[in-house]
């Protein structure tokens, strides 16, 4: 009998995120009915997006269930198959959770071609986060040549292929991240123009000089005094695409102070939660794919551990302690 | 000689507009170039941009200068031309100030046809006010049938039309507004769905009652409070057409608290100003012309009398003391 551990929800969090809101559990894997795949998860994939899914409030999605496994996407080698669309040693892609293993009908299973591209990546650049970034610049920001586009949490999964989309366009990308070390990075390996470091303490004459001809999109993830200040320095017409708002996840208040200027600029905002176009995630990820497979995209990964290591790793990331794209290895 | 009144800008408003700000002035008329028309005013438009104008900040126009006449919206009738395009007696609406009279080159003048339409209703649903509302309502909220409209403001020169048609296009309208009197109009006259008396202290509860099935889109013209009341209620996909910000204009504090829905609502907001969309002017006010001239578009006016009148009208309306649009007789 194959048994594996999975890591559950065991109470929802009062502000911070803490261990004890989560239980590790060891369980066997069910015998398969016909149609269905087991799968033995390599990597596990740690994403601000869950923070808002512990909560119990009105969102998108309903809330992650008390004592069930926690949601998450997952790439993997199917182990066992009782579905002929997949045979055992195919590499997968699935939402399988906080999990060493899982049980799929092979519906929203997705067959991954690492021969160029790490399986790892498709949980990053070539996954979920880099389709968010495609999604919000083509969709939302739509930039054109010449023009500013500024990116928060610029050095993680999401933001990281947003500057590099937007270079590739013929922009001038900024970023926005916490650190030295983070911002030589964005810059020195990621090609963008220049970095903002919002814990230097200078927000507002950084930005300011970093964006001398003021701000035409911004690809929002973090919330709070740094959007306000990307708010305040946008040009007329400016695209806000409205990913994340890390920065209140724990129940911080989150105001947008310069609302006046989404009016005087004639700004638009929009936000947006990219698995509900899914019709446009195969010329995404045929782009992202081929970035990737080629170098013309770069990414970096923070890999913990073991499962055991998953509720340290992501509350590492919701305070920015991650670099790069936080994954858990599972074998 | 012929001379006339006006009323310049003497100082910018700290923080409430005061009577001090303005100061009259009589001028004699210039003689015509070539090509230039002297146009005898019927009705100045007050309109609350021109608070946003008072002051000196980065904005989507320039600052009003100070010691010149006051911007405004005007209709009234040419008396002296050399230009061939206009005879004396033609009807036009121009943007002259606020001033008795005025002379125009004659390229922004617009002629107008009172034979079914009302002069001063050029300065309102088929004027600037009618296709504010109608930009924002067909544009940006693209509304469908069936649908749940908010609009903020509602008794007023744009608010009363983004309602009346939104009901044309079978939504279910809601209002705003300060007052049962103001309430009951917007309802009984107006035949919005039903108006929330935001006087009334119990705008959460009220707003709810009134838009049971949520909120799809609104036409903002307020802020603050009332308006993250109704980001509150949005429904997924929701639209917010962001006209106005009433309640910051005179410098207070102007914040959006509930930014959080427009990510997990997936809402779009957008700032606009019509004038930015002349293109779409003849086909707006084709329809509201129609709807005017066939009594469909209904519409109600405060009107001062005389040009020194125009201070004290105008800071009333910024404190929402005006019923309908609000103008000023000239003539």
């Amino acid at each position: 009998m194959t048994t594996y551990k999975r890591m559950v929800l065991a109470s929802r969090p009062k502000g911070v995120v803490s261990p004890q809101n989560f239980r590790l559990e060891e369980v066997q894997a069910p015998a398969l009915k016909d149609g269905e795949v087991l799968i033995r998860n390599h990597y596990l994939s740690l994403d601000p997006y869950m923070r808002m899914r512990m909560e119990d409030v009105k969102s998108y999605a309903a809330p992650q269930a008390i004592g069930e496994t926690m949601i998450g996407g997952t790439v993997g080698e199917v182990v066992e198959s009782k579905n002929p669309k997949y045979a055992v040693g195919d590499k997968v892609q699935g939402m399988l959770g906080w999990s060493e293993m899982g049980v799929s009908d092979g519906v929203m299973l997705r067959k991954l071609d690492t021969t160029h591209v790490p399986l790892s990546a498709y949980l990053g650049s070539v996954g979920m986060p880099g389709m968010t970034a495609w999604y919000g610049l083509t969709q939302i920001m739509q930039p054109k040549e010449g023009e500013t586009i500024v990116v928060s949490a610029a050095s993680g999964a999401v933001g990281s292929v947003v500057g590099q989309l937007a270079k590739l366009r013929g922009c001038r990308a900024v970023g926005i991240a916490g650190g030295k070390e983070k911002c030589d990075y964005v810059v020195n390996e990621l090609g963008f123009d220049a970095c903002v470091d919002y814990k230097a303490g200078n927000l507002v004459d950084d930005l300011a000089r970093a964006t001398p001809n003021g701000i035409d999109a911004v690809f929002e993830n973090v919330g709070g005094t740094i959007f306000d200040e990307c708010v305040a320095r946008m040009n007329p017409f400016g695209r806000i695409a409205l990913c994340g708002l890390i920065a209140g996840y724990d129940g911080e208040p989150m105001a947008l102070n310069n609302v006046r200027n989404i009016l005087t600029m004639r700004l638009t905002m929009r936000g947006f939660i990219v698995s509900e176009h899914m019709d446009l995630w195969p010329q995404g990820l045929k782009e992202l794919g081929t970035l990737v497979a080629t170098g013309k995209l770069k990414f970096r990964e923070s890999v913990a551990q073991g499962l055991e290591s998953a509720p340290e790793a992501f509350i590492g990331m919701l305070k920015g302690k991650n670099f790069g794209k936080q994954l858990v290895k599972l074998v």
